[in-house]
């Protein structure tokens, strides 16, 4: 293992990147010099930055470093892909402590280039430097689209489908399996102790957590897939949502969002919410509402959107889009029908990241 | 003083920006959506990145959030001016712990406003979250420039002059000012309380250190300002640097950058570097060499650029700018000739961010 303060700051990066090759024209000048220079001369530019803390937004006994590299990066793109844009740069910055080795920095550039690999999306800058206090990332991404092209959060209208990608609350029942393993592991641990079970004591470092049949859930925590296929489907469809965002903070919080930006109403109904049956079998387990974590879970990274009542037929026929209501007029409230047919008022639970007991 | 979970992620942002005008017609969306969106079809669009960590970059101790706010800013932009390029929009991220209020980022923004909007630069984004240890800062900014007034690290030619801005060494001086009257405030604490003299204690919690004679090497720590000014008066002048950098990590450090990336050598003389009479009167008191702080002290954020030798009259005609050497051909090495005509080799002793015990 290395210390990191062995290579240096420019070391590190030099490390880290000196294989990384330009695939984009937009991108002019990348890595190495004061700002990297991009140029957009027929295209709007995007731009969103995400900061991710460590114990807040990511726990390093669930994630590993090539994951968690991964997960930052799609979960950028995924705002992108969130305008109806197509991601073309990104820029990472990373303040670490002393227990991280350059080791675990290349395995996040491992888990960031794949990411980045995927989309074609180049690495143009960041910087690299030291905390007292764990790992901090933050991450900014760029990309293009014509100003036609550009799906904001306010344009959905009276009439609109409303329609979600994938399916929903699979990555939050994710991380309540994985805090579910280690709140055991960590009671066997100190069983294990309280008899100075030694024997037991050497088997626990070892310890592996049966996932079996959730791995689909993990997949959803551990390695979120930002949805440019769908971006791509609905193109090829020549359908353009008339409002459209990621949800990361959980369906309820994002429809309100687009309802209040586009000053209308909604009504979604709770049989048609996409959930996947692992997401459905692991709620039951752990005695918690299934509808709940879909609305509220969060980190989902699928699409919301709203298309004109004309596009129905299109959206039916798409695979993997999912039509859970329709836009009314304002004075009609953000409604949720339940299976037997009550109304309920959309609240938005979603995680708040600035009072981190909140979730759900 | 109001705990920020009370407003919540959406609130806080809502309540700080939702004062903010934007001023440039490249930014066409701001605050809002999942991505801010911008428009530059006849200029290329510049962007650099800095993280800033409570503990290794600041010490609160010392700064207010208001000076932290527009220091943060004031760095950022920094980096585009260094690439003779115009700042024009910038996202702001920020994770708070507990101890922080509403009051404290609102002091935050309203530093960050000021540094931008005497620069006309817009806010256009960000990310506000928590974070379980301090404050930390992630800063993304945004300029532009034609295509060929872009000035990289790597175009300084053998014979070209070296200059440099303003004057080197006070923002470091002003460092070691501060963390001097933190230690003697301690011991004074310490002192009082192995005595049991609670009056002294009483004292020393309105203590207040005497600066009186030293205000500009606070202000050079605490207030910088990106030079914007220089870039306006070398267009004016008709000076196209040849190669150019902002000076954070001292003035050896960034000269060997420029000398790497440019295949060439260079020579400059201790008796032209500019530093102020606070400068030097304060590295007599600390008894440290004031060449050494003004080579390698960081935080200057002044310009390091280089000009044909053909603008020798016209540098020599400006206000604020110093010619401290000339670029030589590679093989004879990056040296500092000092008063008695001794040369040294430069060397890279700079701020490591990752070593933070290596500073000087």
């Amino acid at each position: 293992m290395t210390e990191i303060a062995k290579l240096g700051e420019f070391g590190l990066i030099n490390h880290l990147t000196n294989d990384i090759k330009v695939k984009n024209i937009s991108t002019k000048y990348g890595i190495g010099d004061d700002c990297a220079v991009l140029s957009y001369p027929d295209k709007q530019v995007l731009i969103t930055t995400d900061m991710l803390m460590e114990g807040v937004h990511f726990d390093l006994t669930y994630i590993d470093m090539q994951h968690l590299g991964y997960k930052a990066a799609q979960v950028n793109i995924s705002d992108i892909f969130a305008m109806n844009a197509t991601p073309r740069q990104l820029l990472v910055s990373m303040a670490l402590s002393k227990r991280f080795t350059v080791e675990d920095v290349e395995q996040f550039y491992e888990g960031l280039k794949a990411a980045c690999n995927e989309w074609q999306v180049d690495i143009v800058g960041g910087d690299t430097t030291s905390s007292y206090t764990g790992l901090a990332i933050s991450i900014t991404c760029i990309g293009e689209a014509d100003k036609d092209e550009i799906v904001y959060r306010n344009g959905a209208k009276d009439t609109d489908l409303i329609c979600v990608s994938g399916d929903l609350g699979a990555a939050y029942m994710g991380l309540q399996l994985l805090e579910r393993e280690k709140t055991v592991y960590y009671q066997q641990v100190d069983e294990a102790r309280k008899k100075n079970n030694t024997q037991a004591l050497e088997q626990l470092k070892t310890f592996q957590p049966d996932f079996s049949g959730k791995e689909y859930l993990l997949q959803r925590q551990l390695k979120p897939e930002a949805r440019g296929d769908i971006v791509a489907q609905l193109r090829e469809a020549g359908i353009r949502p008339t409002a459209m965002m990621d949800i990361s903070d959980g369906l309820s919080s994002e429809l309100l969002h687009i309802c209040k930006q586009s000053h209308c109403g909604c009504r979604i109904y709770e049989k048609n919410i996409p959930i996947d049956y692992q997401t459905a079998v692991m709620a039951e387990e752990l005695n918690m509402n299934v509808t709940t974590c879909a609305m509220n879970g969060g980190e989902d990274y699928e699409l919301l959107f709203t298309v004109p009542i004309g596009d129905h037929a299109k959206i039916e026929a798409m695979q993997g889009v999912k039509l859970i209501g329709h836009i009314t007029r304002p004075e009609y409230g953000t409604m949720l029908v339940t299976r037997d047919d009550t109304e309920f008022e959309l609240t938005a639970q979603g995680w708040n990241p600035l009072k981190a007991e909140d979730k759900v």
